[in-house]
């Protein structure tokens, strides 16, 4: 599947969890990270901006793990779905947050140039996906990331009105 | 020591090591965090911005992970130059750069109320520090970080005229 003949995994979120400051269609502020099927992993393409520095020359660290993170529920979101049988936007897609996130930091990010992220699910359950996810500059993969996604509790349901 | 009589760690990084998206002075669109010395920790506050959010109600975890690792680069540097007996503010403070981080999301963060960062550092040497981080909201911890810090890499330093 190819990027361009589907939507972002991000779009296909109910509109009452569309809000993401790294990935909401509804936040008009945020990041808008969109992450896309293509074969067996999900991949995102992102280019910081000049303020998204860290040191000079290079990107700020917690919007790579940032980015990270809303790739990685997007890909959680994207397994779950096809795991259960469902093509992406058959249904409303399941919305996953944030247990745990570990990033390392294998080479400084140069600032400057398109990231590409890559997400695939390392272990899934009906509840709980395990991913792990690159991003890369310019062809060098300089983030590793594992983030723990689980399904959107009941406690944090609430009316958006 | 009280954070009302002593500058933020973080503006006695050096000018060429200030533009951070976290925590820069020089960086008039970022989240300017700073952070003090206070005992043995090191403590920031933070209040969210409305658009900082996840699911309604509650704060983005991408923020939360940006705020515990610039908190942690100033633990780093707070208990470096302590263990250099060294005052703050006597000397440039040395600069650290994350090499991982490890974020556990204990709790939804709520929106919409002051956030209190603490820090400590469990291992030090002088080109590393180990530094955990909680994030509280209310008074009840919601984040619990680990995070990695180096001191900055010759390759990371460039001209910046």
């Amino acid at each position: 599947m190819s990027t361009s003949d589907t939507p972002a995994i991000q779009d296909l979120y109910s509109d009452d969890f569309a809000h993401c400051f790294g990935c909401g269609r509804n936040n008009p502020v945020g990041y808008q990270l969109k992450s896309f099927p293509e074969g067996d992993e999900v991949v995102a393409r992102f280019t910081p901006a000049t303020y998204h520095i860290s040191i000079p020359g290079f990107v700020y660290g917690g919007l790579l793990a940032s980015l990270a993170d809303c790739h990685a529920m997007a890909t959680a979101t994207a397994a779950t779905e096809l795991a259960a049988g469902r093509r992406l936007g058959d249904a409303p897609a399941p919305r996953f947050v944030t247990a745990a996130l570990r990033v390392d930091y294998l080479k400084p990010t140069p600032l400057g140039v398109e990231l590409e992220l890559r997400g695939h699910v390392t272990e899934t359950s009906e509840k709980k996906a395990v991913v792990a996810v690159t991003i890369s500059a310019g062809g060098i993969v300089t983030i590793r990331a594992e983030v723990v996604a689980v399904r959107l509790p009941k406690s944090m349901e609430r009316p958006s009105h």
